[in-house]
């Protein structure tokens, strides 16, 4: 089959590969009917160490069931399925309390920009759509992989509920879903933090009450302005780069929530009486257990009300996914589809 | 009247000092009946600059309201009352959200360990104790002002409940009665961090299910297995050096929360993928908003429920205040506690 690799930063390349099979009895194949690009892609994108040997890469696919292992229970062959980017067992202490990327037995996808992919844990990964699907719908679906119930994340994490202030931070597809999962759990007002206007638009109509195109002191400043000087209950930092998390710092109310489902590119931050503790800022957030959001999001996307799918302003063929990275880097596109029969 | 200056590292006097007076018409004037050293009085009696003007210093203190401004309400002339460390209008969101020590108008005492102390907003922040106070429960009362409902907050920010498993980091009075409050609150597990016997058996009769002496890596491995290697859902810091934040780290469960209340020493620590990021460790705490929960503490003390005053282990007069910032300092004593009219 096809599949995309990374061989090294600015290095993505698609290439022949062997079909996957099942190796473990809880293993499901997976024909991969759309996958994409996310931002956390762009990660080893900017950086990986270039290397002869790939590898595959992509964690974000909705597909059909080919082929289960003798274990797995819930789907059928055949199913469409979301597949959420970490797999988990469904059976341990972590699943069960909602935390399915801690769990054990789990793991992250990586292989999803192909035609196919191995889904280990299928049983307690894999959720099956119900009913034929509206082909218009997937692109909506797809984001239940990762950046919707990522955006839904930060918000739950932050304890953002009805009137609740709110600061995004970053308009990628992560931020932009943080608005519309803000908007959804009664956020009065949504303050978008980005720069690049036809996205904050999208932004707005998800649900942002604000849109503050500067950035650092500035864009602190901005923020204060609109909250009378107190900045907002809770913070969701969706771009996981140290700037960001100062803006973040700059923005939250004394007594309020920084959330981050960025994945952070630092390891060290301000933590200390200055920053977090002397107004009792509380610091959380991480990878989104995404499999734990899928049944209280997933109504809403079949029957329209929401349509997160609008994130994605490009579809592509497996064979330009180089090119979708690179747009996506430059940021000509906010993220970018892949159809594998294309 | 007498009241205790500090001068610089090491340098705690007693000297005479001018009586305090009312300043603004919220202002009461109370006089000390007792007052106490606290842990985090000790970070200036480590490094202070030295100055020839002492500062006075303390901040814990149960005393007889002497006068009143005009716009003091809630507590009269003669009233036994508890003053939060922290003062504060009780009029603003902050106050009425429970975050008193974010008030506006508020601030911190400076200067408890005196004969006499003016209190700033005072209908705000003074708390009468009802009906005839009986001597012997002075201690437990003066543990209200600050390190019991310190503890208490440490707890709560934790959600702190039944079945909850805890780390408390420290053997301080505050960390000792985190486990106070913990136990209150539910935990089942209580694994308390620290290595001064007198104080870990005290810990033991609040509530610690378990005492881990060692630190650092041992420690770590330790409380990992009591815990079937998972860690505690909730860990309470109540140190502030960075070597109780990376015990900190290792002590806490995926999903779990680092509660914060030993005032950080340091501004930058671990946040990243590594250490808080990867399992939505959660990172929170700050100063006590102490007014917020003393109506909540003040009748399990009062009818001897709970004896948090067990925390002092001396009693000393003004004059011997240096020498009480020396034993503490030295861990000869747990907490001071000071008789004025000693």
């Amino acid at each position: 089959m096809r599949a995309a690799l990374i061989h090294g930063a600015g290095d993505v390349r698609v290439a022949d590969v062997s079909d996957p099979a099942l190796v473990e009895p809880t293993d499901a194949v997976v024909r991969v009917v759309v996958t994409c690009v996310c931002g956390s892609d762009l990660h080893p994108y900017h950086s990986k160490p270039d290397a002869e040997e790939g590898d595959q890469i992509g964690h974000e696919f909705v597909g059909i069931v080919e082929e289960l292992g003798d274990q797995v229970a819930g789907v059928s062959v055949g199913d469409m399925v979301i597949a959420p980017f970490a797999y988990a067992d469904d059976a341990c202490d972590y699943c069960r309390e909602g935390l399915q990327t801690s769990c054990p037995n789990g793991g992250f996808h990586s292989g999803a920009q192909a035609e196919k992919i191995r889904v280990p844990q299928a049983s307690g990964s894999l959720v099956a759509v119900p009913g034929d699907v509206d082909q218009a719908l997937l692109p909506s679906l797809l984001t239940l992989t990762d950046v919707y119930p990522t955006g839904w994340h930060a918000a739950v994490q932050a304890g953002v509920g009805p009137g609740s202030t709110v600061t995004v931070i970053g308009d990628g597809a992560v931020g932009l879903l943080a608005v519309l999962s803000a908007k959804q759990l009664g956020a009065t007002t949504i303050i978008l933090m980005g720069r690049h206007t036809a996205r904050t638009d999208l932004g707005r109509e998800f649900g942002a009450t604000h849109v503050v195109a500067s950035r650092g002191e500035e864009g602190i400043a901005e923020v204060r302005a609109i909250t009378d000087g107190e900045g907002t209950h809770a913070v969701l930092e969706a771009v996981g780069h140290m700037p960001a998390y100062e803006q973040a710092l700059g923005a939250v109310r004394p007594g309020g929530v920084i959330s981050r489902v960025g994945v952070p590119q630092y390891e060290e931050a301000p933590v200390g009486f200055g920053s977090l503790f002397r107004h009792n800022i509380t610091l959380t957030g991480g990878p989104a257990p995404v499999r734990a959001y899928i049944e209280q999001l997933l109504p809403a996307v079949l029957d329209g009300t929401v349509e997160p799918g609008r994130v994605f302003d490009r579809v592509i063929g497996l064979s330009e996914v180089p090119e979708g990275y690179r747009a996506m880097d430059d940021r000509e596109s906010l993220k970018v589809m892949v159809d594998p029969t294309r």
